[in-house]
């Protein structure tokens, strides 16, 4: 009985699995709109019934492949976040899991460009997403206690710690330009000038 | 005759900006794939034999629709470019035509990253759009002779001067966060920090 109910959840998130990677890959092939949910059914290898099962509707299913991807994005930032080490050495630990994670999942980066610049991005609660950066957000409200970081809006940190990273991580926006590992930590150095008191 | 001249060019333009127009709404809308030839030309209230008139085909269309947006934004950013301020303000004033030129032309601006995002992007020549950029780059190779900014790859300083921006000026981008004038200067404030020596 214990086989049969594992047995059972593993095809369960099997499927659940088939859907999340082929609504990516067909939303960033050929966009929100022409992404219906029968294509996506049919990329994913099950049928829509199936699809209907886990998903209410196309936008149950795009908001919530777009809520899975901040949450391994968090979950991949704050794998080794260690809250005792000095603020500069957990920025940067960030910084370099976030490149980690940015660059090994382009596609997953790109779905969620194009989900915030759509419609669609209306549907989500953004307050809820953000507790699950909440632990970055502390730091950085701990270091402008601690007259370490700059006395500005978290957003403003966040635009330097997060936008340079997302650009420099993704091939696409740095045509031309061979990222050497050597530049990720210089781009660290310069996104904690930015930051620091 | 010189009317008619100055009539026909006139037209001509119009057609063209239809098309630009149409092109970047319809690849905003339902994506590169769907946006077929016939579609856009319908968009833009011309015939497709027309379209063809000014474009080769579809790729033509969509790389000369690209290189015109980032013709546009050079032509905005340089438009109060003073190469005889000190190096911080020429970048100041780079900075704030940046960011009310990306605020005024969201719907460009995500052509410009999907467009970036998609195969399409290997058929421009990216070094010869740098050449738009080419003034601002030089200013930044001036400020590091003058041991006034990071001896570091242009392409490193640009991350921190562009991304940011990218991600505080599209309100897509930091939902819930309500962006106030002294934002952007204090935003200006973290870049130099970030790219000044």
């Amino acid at each position: 009985m214990i086989v049969y109910l594992y047995t059972m959840r593993t095809r369960d998130e099997e499927k659940k699995e088939a859907l999340f990677k082929a609504t990516i890959k067909l939303v960033n092939e050929i966009g929100f709109v022409s992404s219906s949910v029968s294509k996506i059914a049919k990329e994913a290898g099950v049928s829509p019934a199936t699809l209907y099962v886990y998903y209410e509707n196309k936008e149950d299913l795009l908001v919530s492949t777009y809520k899975e991807i901040k949450m391994m994005m968090s979950r991949a930032i704050l794998d080794d976040f260690d809250d005792n080490l000095p603020i500069r050495d957990i920025l940067r630990n960030v910084w370099f899991s976030m490149f980690d994670w940015i660059s090994n999942n382009l596609e997953y980066y790109q779905f969620m460009e194009q989900f915030a610049n759509s419609p669609y991005s209306t549907l989500v609660d953004h307050q809820a997403l953000e507790q699950y950066f909440v632990k970055v957000i502390n730091v950085l409200e701990r270091g402008k206690r601690e007259k370490i970081i700059k006395d500005v809006d978290w957003h403003l940190l966040g635009a330097f710690m997060y936008h340079p990273i997302s650009g420099l991580a993704n091939p696409n926006h740095r045509k031309g330009f061979e990222l050497k590992e050597d530049d990720i930590e210089t781009a660290f150095t310069m996104a904690w000038d930015a930051i620091k008191l």
